[in-house]
């Protein structure tokens, strides 16, 4: 018996989740590079790429690096980001495009000079991003010619553009507006590179839960991160349902007052995402109807129904299955996943990129 | 020059910190007891223990572990959690009490009976916790005497009460009342601990926000975790300045649009926390007057007061300190700090306590 908390991932549901996005990716005619930030692990990414994903995206040059050095074959990355490269970095990417197919991002003509000037002659290809709503990073869809003609003057292979919906992620219609304004966006940028002479090949997009949306003509290829294991944000905006999540902390009861019951798994186990339109900070898979009220570092409150059996309430020592708000950040806080297969054994997969924030 | 992003600690600013609070805690005759947790570092420790501190507070059995191996003295140590113990946790804990003073913590009767049943007789200190308004975990005031009696009942060695007022974190006047109850729950625990013949020697409780109401009489010591680095939290409770913020994540700016800068540090090293009180996702501190409004993983979006001179808004490319809503949780996503010291000179500083979780 592992001590809790721990993170523990069930391998059967990871496997079917895997499964029905690379079928639902080939039915849509669109490639799929999930975006490895999310379970960081080589062992997903491994299966990931078996059931057809053209290769993985990821956040960071660590990530990167992380994602290279345990891949058994020539790894397709794509660092989906608009970094900018001074530092270490530009030595650091010439080194993994000598022995990785590597698709590198920019949003602006002075970070598309900044980066030819560090990586030489490197062999990347690279993409234009772009914002269709979210108003983080990317040019607006309008401008995207620009960046890109600086990129090719600049001496890079430019070869389509992408964006991230990620102003998706909201309750009711926000995830199908989203997908629909990724559309647009794409589209005119696209219309853009080609008005500059650039041929857009490349037209990503595409997030967990803009994925039922997704289909192929403006987009070539989604990038979603989350699905292999969901978590309660999923749950939430209802791309998921409680049977669909894979990974879950461990958590012992350690304290029961009334209806209400404390765990030993924190945000320092969950993370503490809170977006306002959750009920709380994660959700209990084994109780659907409670909710988790407040959440220290190592204490999680949770509220059971008032109309809950006695019978029904948690006693202390028992242990509950806790889902993080947002499962990306949970699994950056561990060293390891505890894999439960469905023939009873137990493994531990590294988290190979954790903490890989440069 | 250091990739970024990354954990900056400025050593000037953290050596005044703890200078202060020791200080302070002298003065008002306090056992100082610091929370490790917030820095999980074994040299801030080290400082801490050298400016007076008593001994350490820590979360988790694997936090005790951690800082039991790389104290160079015989530790004294408090894991301030009612602990279920099982699984492998009794070992462990008795491993820890062979070599460590160890203080541990019940808020139960079967919690004591269950912690007995485990440990044997390891010889070590029991205090009860006591729910002074949180109500997270810990008993009423008014039953402390009860967990006292059984805990004595099952063999344990029990020395007294604490709490932890984690409900001044607030805006307001949140921190004094916070106090204030804190005190009357001590002074009631204490008294029911009398009643059963126990004598309640420790007094303990006490946080960052309300340290400047601590004071001698029913409290015998405070445990302070996060005022040797401070964060943005502390800067909006009122609890510290700019000036005092000793951590900071080191940020490069990859995107700028008007008023909107886009820096590329993001909840992975930052933390997610965002209570409601608080201004935004963290502070600037090159630019006290901008606003954290969004957090992803990897960015953090920066609005600029609508007034700021284009010439003193952020380029692309430059580096800005960035200081987290909530520096435990931040520490946690990291390795080692990067230790910058008067006189110029970097020393990396392992977080040796990073996800011990259990």
């Amino acid at each position: 018996m592992i001590d809790t908390p721990y993170l523990s991932l069930d391998v059967a549901r990871l496997d079917r989740n895997i499964h029905g996005v690379a079928g639902h990716a080939q039915t849509a005619g669109l490639d799929l590079r999930p975006h490895a930030k999310t379970h960081k692990c080589a062992e997903i990414a491994r299966r990931q790429l078996a059931a057809g994903a053209v290769g993985l995206t990821v956040a960071t040059i660590g990530e990167a690096e992380a994602f290279a050095t345990a891949s058994p074959v020539r790894a397709d990355l794509f660092i989906a980001y608009p970094l900018w490269v001074s530092g270490d970095k530009g030595r650091r990417l010439r080194a993994l495009a000598a022995h990785t197919r590597l698709r590198l991002a920019v949003d602006s003509a002075e970070g598309a000079r900044q980066l030819a000037a560090e990586i030489g002659h490197a062999d990347v290809d690279v993409v234009v991003e772009v914002d269709s709503g979210q108003h983080r990073t990317g040019v607006v869809p309008q401008e995207a010619g620009g960046v890109a003609s600086a990129a090719v003057d600049a001496g890079l292979r430019v070869i389509g553009v992408f964006t991230f919906p990620g102003h998706g992620y909201g309750p009711g219609d926000a995830p199908r507006r989203a997908a629909e304004q990724e559309v647009t966006a794409l589209s005119v940028a696209a219309e853009q590179l080609r008005a500059v002479g650039v041929e857009p090949v490349v037209r990503s997009g595409g997030s967990t839960p803009t994925i039922e949306f997704a289909e192929s003509g403006v987009l070539t290829e989604i990038r979603p991160g989350v699905y292999p294991l969901n978590d309660a944000q999923q749950i939430e905006l209802g791309s998921c349902g409680f049977a669909e999540v894979a990974l879950s902390a461990i958590a012992t009861v350690v304290h029961r007052t009334g209806m209400r019951a404390v765990v030993d798994a924190g945000s320092k186990i969950l993370g503490a995402d809170r977006p306002p339109w959750t009920s709380g900070f994660g959700r209990v898979l084994d109780a659907p109807d409670a909710t988790i009220t407040s959440l220290s570092e190592h204490h999680a409150v949770i509220e059971f129904p008032s109309d809950t059996a006695s019978t029904a309430l948690p006693a202390p020592g028992d242990r509950l299955r806790v889902i993080p708000n947002h499962v990306c950040t949970a699994v950056n806080l561990v060293d390891e996943l505890i894999a439960e297969t469905p023939d009873g054994t137990t493994a531990r997969w590294p988290v190979v990129a954790r903490g890989a924030n440069s």
